[in-house]
């Protein structure tokens, strides 16, 4: 059910408490994706789930809690990186991936809703905040393959390079009605690439351009 | 108390319609910015605009379209462009307006919150994308001005040019702890330029780069 993942209904393999995890997880991230996370309730999930509440509450005790597992988990899942061979070759994959799922109907809706519940809760943030630094640190190798191949300068920051790629499409998809299309993720992937080539993402003092 | 707005404080001129909406919107803002938008209570902002409650029920209604009216008025409120010549300098100057904005602790969690309501609520999300529309309008010549003095190509999509300015720094808003400083400004106004440079943001099929 991860970001970029395989299909989201997938279980995977393990004993009972990670068949419990995985269908709780799988009814928490429907129940974020319909409703949103403000009428989030555990009960409600445990329902879903066709698992006794008491082993939800006992496993999980918040929503609060339950959403900073479910975004584990979909860093768990999520798929590993492709290599192209070129910068923008793999700046691209990264930027489909991630179109992909942002544009899907309940992917795209359950980041709304994951996005939305960590302007509330601190602890939600820095769930928030590490699955993203899981994320760029997936990705970052690609950058670095450049700078050896001397595609973008020595000194470019190869995080800030794979945030730039997702920045675009997260801000259409959150402070605008456009769909998120192939081509936003292709213009996403050659905006950094080019910035990148420019030395915009130098560390320290701004860049070149 | 508009985006990039001047003190949050002041109160426009004005008859007392007028007084009556710039208390109850700034009053809005400092709920949404202090709780967030799930808890906001129409009779709450009515005390802390000091404003009858039947005044705020008949004039809003409901949070949904307070909501909408100070989205509206944030628009209404926010700072002309500056002109500096340059690509690079408008852009410099659009990035810090924004990260200016986003990292003032008020406007920043005001933002947080309408962004968090949008994702909950069609309505909200309608003005928001208003919003957004109209500070992309407001700055979109600049682009068109580097496009007459050919610093970037003909045909360039001058509002996703503004887009990719304001794009990293929403993205490092909600989804890292990283602080929003003026050098993260300065390198999405120059990321952005590289970019329209490049001709990623060319109208049509993708770009050059």
């Amino acid at each position: 059910m991860g970001f970029e993942s395989a299909d989201p209904g997938t279980v995977r393999p393990g004993g009972r408490t990670a068949r419990v995890r995985a269908a709780v997880l799988q009814a928490a991230g429907d129940a974020l994706a319909e409703q949103g996370f403000a009428h989030l309730d555990l009960a409600d999930i445990a329902r879903r789930a066709e698992v006794g509440k008491t082993t939800v509450y006992r496993r999980w005790g918040t929503v609060t809690s339950l959403v900073a597992d479910l975004l584990l988990d979909m860093a768990e899942q999520s798929l590993p990186r492709t290599e192209t061979g070129s910068l923008l070759g793999d700046l691209k994959a990264n930027a489909r991936l991630v179109q992909r799922t942002l544009a899907d109907p309940r992917q795209g809706a359950l980041f709304k809703a994951v996005i939305a519940a960590a302007t509330c809760e601190a602890k939600t943030a820095e769930a928030l905040h590490r699955f993203y630094d899981i994320r760029v640190k997936e990705w970052a190798p690609c950058v670095q393959q450049a700078i050896d191949r001397a595609e973008v300068p020595e000194g470019t920051d190869v995080h800030e390079v794979i945030r730039a790629v997702s920045a675009p499409l997260y801000y259409r998809l959150l402070t605008s009605g456009e769909s998120l299309d192939e081509a936003a993720a292709d213009r996403a992937a050659e905006a950094a690439a080019a910035a990148a080539r420019a030395g915009v993402y130098l560390r320290g003092e701004g860049g070149l351009a």
